[in-house]
C-alpha cells in the first residue's frame, strides 16, 4: 500500500522544482548560526545568490525594536545595515549554472531582543517564505535563554479528535453514516475520561480545535474566543484543564493561526466591504472572490499575519487561552503557512504568559526544514520518523538495518533545542493499523520502539484499543476519524500493552531521556536491539520485526533480566543471554541483579 | 535552434538520476584538497556515505610505489591504511534521506611520488569511475611541482580535421557527396599551409587523429604507431613538426586512449581466442560479441586501461610520438572514459619525455567535474564556455548581463592550475556560424570576446573564412566537417578580422594573460565592456551584441584611443569617450597617449 504522508513534497519532480527555485533566486532558508542565539552571541547569516541574480553587493538590514527594517543598496532607512561578503562559488547541475554563497553577521544583542531582518541584493529581497504561503521578506529571531519546557520532555501525549472521542456519560455518539457529520464528542466527555487516560499512563492531552466552527473537525474557526457549542462552553474547557492539572496532566490546544472559516465575521466583513479594516487581514488577489486560501480551498481563507492588527489579534488569542483557562501549550496547525517572523512573535507571546508554555509545529516537511524551527518554537511533529517507522513496521519497505541507520542519523542531525514528537499516525493519514493490514503485532512492536526513544510519544485516540478504519484515507481523509470504541470491542490485550509501555517509560528515565546505544540491527532477521542509558538507569530494547521464530544470543556478561512488557525473566548463561523471539514481538529488559 | 552540446548530461532527468546515485552510494568524486598536492603537503580526502550505506568505519588504503592498494575493515594488505572520520550529516530531499560526509588525510609525500588509493566502508569500495565508463576503485594523484607549460598559456590554436583541410599542392579534394568518404587531406598539405596559418597568427595546431584507421576521421585506430596511409607517412608527420617548430609553431596530436577500431589486431586476437593475452585488454561482458564499447558502438571497443599491459602500451604510444617525432602535446579524446588513475599515469609518462608537454582533456562535463582534472592534466576544453558563448552571441538565449555574470563566476571558480581552452565550435557540433543563421557579425563579436579572454583560444578550421554547413548536425554530425575553402569563396573580411584578433592577442599580454575588470554589462542594450590589464599593458574590450545603433559613453579621464580591430581613433572629451556602435560590432581600444 502506498503511504503518502508528505504528499507531493517528497516526489522527485516537486523536490527538483523547489531546489531549482532556490538555486535561481535569492535564498536564505533561515540559515543562521547559531539557530537559537543567546544574549551577546553574534549571528552569522547565510544567503545564496542564485544563478539568475547579479549581486555586486549584498546587505542585511535589521532592527532590534520590533520594527520592520528597510533599506536599499547598503543604506538602511529603518534599522541598521551590515554587508555580506561572498564566500564561495559553486556549480549546480540542477540549474546548469553557477551560484554563490554569501555570509554576514548581525552583532550580539542583549537578552530579550527581538531581531527582525531582511536581505537585499541589487534591489531584490530574499523571501522569508520558503515552504510557506507568505511572501514577506522579513526574518526574525529572539535573543533569549529560553529552553524547551522540562515537562514536555517527559510528556506522553494522547491525541484526541474531540468530536469522535466521547459524548459524555449518559450520551451516545449521534448515529450517522456520514463521516463529515457531527457525532457528538464533548469537552465534558474528555473530562469524564481523564481517569481512563491517567490510568493508562498518559500525562498530556492534545485536543483538536475547540473553537466555534461550521465543521466537525473545527480546523475552520468562526470565533477564536468561544468554544464550539456542540463541545460545550469555555467553562467546560476551564473545568477540563483544572481537573487535568489536578491529575498532574497537561492540556495542549490545537491552534490554527493560518486560516479560518470563510464564515468568520472578519472575512465576511472583508468580503462585503473593501474599505473594511479587515480587508487587509486577508490577501485578496481579486476582491471579493479571489483570495489566498489554505491549499486553495475557498472555505478557509488565509490570514495575512504580516498585517500588524491581524498578527496582534492572533497573538492575543494565544495569550488568552493560556492566561484565562490555563492551557499548557499549543500544537500549531500548518506551521509552514505563517512566516517564521510570525512564529518568533508567537512564542514570545506564549512565553510572556507562561514561562513553561509548550509550542510545537505541525510542519509536513523534511528534516532540513524542521531544523530551522529550532529557537523559534519548542518542537515539531516528526513526520519523517512517522513515515520511516511505518515503512519499517507497518509495510516492510525498510529493513531493521535501514531503520537503525535512519535513527542514528536522525538523532545526530538535530540539536537538543528542538523536540521532535513521535507518532505512528494522526487524523490526516491512514491509521498505522490499517497500513499494517490489521496486524496488531506490528503495531505493538512499532509502539515499543516509539515508547523507548527519547522524544515525547503521541498516541492517536483509539490506537490503544485497536481502532482502525474501513476504507483507505485516499481520497477520503475522514476514514481515519471513526468514533472511539468504548464497549467490549476494545482490544484489551493492546490496551495492556500500551499501559505497560507508558508505565515503563515513566519508571525509567533511560527510556524517555537516555542515550541510545545501537547493538544489533539485522536486515535479514528483522532484529533490532539497542540499549537506552541515563545515569544509573539502563534498559535493553529488543524488537523483532519479522515473521518466524528467532533465536538471538545477546552478549551480556552476567546477571538476570526482567522484561517489562511480558514479566518474563531471563538469565545470562556463559556471557550470553539467549532469547527465543516469537514473530513480531518486543521486549524491554532491565537487569534485576 | 536547439543546441545540444552536453547531450543528455545537462538534462534535468539525467542530472537528477546521477545525483541520486551519488547520494545513495559511496561517492568520492575525486574531492581532494589540495587538488594538486606539492611535495610534503598532506592531502585531505572527502567521501560521502550515502543514504543506502551503513558505515561504522571508513578507511583509505594507499600506496606510494605505484602498486594497487588493498585492504578491508581497516587492515591494509597492500599499502597503508588511514581512517576517515564522520564530519557531518545532512538531509537530502533528492533521495529523501540522510547522507554523511567523511574526511581523512594521507600524509605528505616526497616529490615524484605517485599515490594510489582506494576508499572502503564495510566491505564496499567507492568507485573511481564517476563520469567514466570504468568501474575501477582506484584513485591516484601525483606529488610534483609541475605546472601548466608556459607556452600553452600563449597558444592560439588552429584545430584541423585532417581529411578535410588540404590535399596538398597540385591535389584536389576527392569529389564525393558522401560526407563519410575520405576526401584526401594530408599531412603534407598541412605543412604546405603552415605559412597561411602563421601569417594569420596561429602558433599552435591541433591535428585530428593521425593513426591508421578505417574511417576518414580516424578516431578508431587500427595501428597506434603508424600514420594512416591516406594522410602520408610517419616521416610526413616528422617533417610537419620540424617545419612547424622552425616557424615557432607547436603541434598537438589528438590522442584516443579510450577505444580503437574493432579491426585493430589486438581486438581481433581477443575476439578470436579467449586465451589471447589481449582478451584482458578489453571488457567482454559475454565473449566474443558483447563487450564494452564507446557509447555502446560495437565498431569501437573500449580498452581496459586498468589492465597493466594495456595501460603500459598506451603510455608508450604517448611517449613515442613525443620522443621520436617531437610533438608538443596531446588533446585527449573522451577523457571521461579512462579513469583519473590512468590520466595521472599518462601525464607522468608525457612529462618523463618532455617537461613542457601539454595535455588537455576533452571532457564534455560541467565545471564541477572539470575541476577534478586539475593536477592530473594541464587543461580541459571549456565546453560550458562554448555553450554559454553560443547562447550569448549566436542564439541570443543569454543577455550580456547573464553572460558577464557567468564569466565572473566561471573565472573565479577555477584555479590557475588548469587551463580552460575556449572554442566556439568543433567537429562534434553545429558550427557557430550555422547556429547564428549565417550572421558573420555575430561570429566576429563572439571571436572578439574569445580572443580577449585569458585562456588559449581554439579556432576550428574554416571558421576564419566563413565555412559553414548545409544541414543541421543532428542527427548527422558529419555536416560540421565540410572541406576547407581555399578558393575565392573565402570571406576575406572575416579572415582579416581573425588576423587582427591574433595580432592583438600576441601584441598585448593584457589580452592573453591579463586580469579582466568588468565595466558594463547591459541586458537591454547588449553592451559588454571590460578592461584587460597585465602590468603596464591595458586594453578596453567593447562588444555590442545587439541590433540597432548604440551610443555609449565610457567614463575615461583623458587621452586618445585606438581600435585594434578597425584602426579608428577616439578622443576622450569631458571625461567621457563617446562611441557610436553599429549593430553587432566589437572593438579593442588601447590608449595612444
Amino acid at each position: 500500500m502506498e503511504d503518502f504522508i508528505f504528499g507531493t513534497t517528497s516526489l522527485t519532480d516537486q523536490v527538483v522544482k523547489e531546489h531549482q527555485e532556490t538555486l535561481r533566486g535569492l535564498w536564505h532558508g533561515h540559515r543562521i548560526e547559531p539557530l537559537d542565539p543567546l544574549p551577546g552571541q553574534p549571528v552569522r547569516l547565510h544567503l545564496r545568490v542564485g544563478s539568475q541574480i547579479t549581486a555586486q553587493g549584498v546587505w542585511c538590514y535589521y532592527t532590534v525594536d520590533g520594527r520592520e527594517p528597510k533599506g536599499r543598496d547598503g543604506i538602511a532607512t529603518v534599522g541598521m545595515a551590515v554587508p555580506l561578503r561572498r564566500v564561495s562559488i559553486h556549480w549546480e547541475d540542477l540549474v546548469w549554472n553557477y551560484v554563490e554563497e554569501w555570509e554576514g553577521e548581525i552583532p550580539g544583542q542583549p537578552e530579550g531582543t527581538l531581531v527582525r531582518y531582511i536581505l537585499e541584493a541589487g534591489g531584490q529581497y530574499a523571501s522569508g517564505g520558503e515552504g510557506s504561503t507568505t511572501d514577506t521578506p522579513f526574518f526574525a529571531y529572539s535573543v533569549d535563554r529560553w529552553t524547551v519546557p522540562d515537562w514536555a520532555r517527559d510528556a506522553v501525549i494522547y491525541h484526541i479528535l474531540l468530536d469522535r472521542f466521547y459524548p459524555g456519560d449518559g450520551h451516545e455518539f449521534i448515529p450517522t453514516d456520514d463521516l463529515e457529520e457531527i457525532m457528538g464528542g464533548t469537552l465534558a466527555g474528555v473530562r469524564q475520561k481523564l481517569p481512563y487516560l491517567r490510568e493508562l499512563g498518559f500525562n498530556c492531552i492534545w485536543l483538536s480545535p475547540i473553537s466555534a466552527s461550521p465543521s466537525y473537525h473545527r480546523y475552520d474557526a468562526t470565533d477564536y474566543y468561544r468554544v464550539a457549542e456542540a463541545l460545550g462552553t469555555n467553562e467546560d474547557l476551564h473545568e477540563l484543564v483544572t481537573q487535568a492539572h489536578n491529575y498532574g496532566m497537561r492540556i495542549i490546544l490545537d491552534f490554527v493561526a493560518n486560516h479560518a472559516s470563510h464564515q468568520h465575521p472578519f472575512f465576511r466583513a472583508a468580503q462585503a466591504d473593501r474599505q473594511s479594516p479587515y480587508y487587509s487581514w486577508y490577501t485578496f488577489e481579486r476582491w471579493p472572490d479571489e483570495y489566498k486560501a489554505f491549499f486553495g480551498v475557498k472555505e478557509v481563507p488565509q490570514f495575512n499575519l504580516e498585517h500588524p492588527p491581524a498578527r496582534q489579534y492572533m497573538l492575543e488569542v494565544a495569550r488568552y487561552w493560556m492566561r484565562e483557562h490555563g492551557v499548557d501549550g499549543y500544537r500549531l496547525d500548518y506551521a509552514l503557512g505563517p512566516s517564521r517572523n510570525f512564529w518568533t512573535d508567537f512564542r514570545r507571546a506564549v512565553r510572556s504568559v507562561r514561562s513553561d508554555g509548550f509550542t510545537f509545529a505541525e510542519a509536513v516537511a523534511p528534516p532540513a526544514m524542521l531544523r530551522t524551527f529550532e529557537g523559534r518554537l519548542d518542537g515539531c511533529l516528526d513526520f519523517i520518523w512517522c513515515e520511516t517507522a511505518r515503512q519499517a513496521f507497518a509495510t516492510g519497505q525498510q529493513t531493521m538495518a535501514d531503520f537503525e541507520r535512519f535513527l542514528q542519523r536522525h538523532e545526530s542531525y538535530f540539536g537538543h533545542g528542538l523536540i521532535l514528537l513521535t507518532f505512528l499516525d494522526n487524523h490526516d493519514m491512514n491509521r498505522f493499523l490499517w497500513m499494517a493490514g490489521g496486524d496488531k503485532r506490528r503495531l505493538r512492536v512499532a509502539a515499543a520502539c516509539q515508547f523507548t526513544l527519547s522524544q515525547p510519544p503521541i498516541v492517536y485516540y483509539g490506537t490503544e484499543v485497536g481502532l482502525s478504519q474501513s476504507a483507505d484515507c485516499r481520497p477520503y481523509l475522514h476514514h481515519a476519524r471513526l468514533p472511539m470504541i468504548w464497549d467490549e470491542r476494545q482490544d484489551r490485550e493492546l490496551l495492556v500493552w500500551y499501559r505497560r509501555l507508558c508505565a515503563a517509560r515513566h519508571r525509567h528515565p533511560a527510556l524517555r531521556r537516555g542515550d541510545r546505544v545501537p547493538i544489533i540491527s539485522d536486515g535479514q532477521s528483522g532484529l533490532l536491539v539497542y540499549r537506552k542509558v541515563k545515569d544509573d538507569d539502563s534498559c535493553l530494547v529488543i524488537l523483532h520485526a519479522a515473521e518466524g521464530k528467532l533465536q538471538a544470543d545477546l552478549p551480556l556478561t552476567s546477571g538476570a533480566y526482567y522484561d517489562l512488557l511480558s514479566d518474563r525473566e531471563y538469565k545470562v548463561n556463559r556471557n550470553s543471554l539467549r532469547l527465543t523471539l516469537e514473530p513480531w514481538t518486543a521486549a524491554i529488559l532491565v537487569q534485576t541483579h
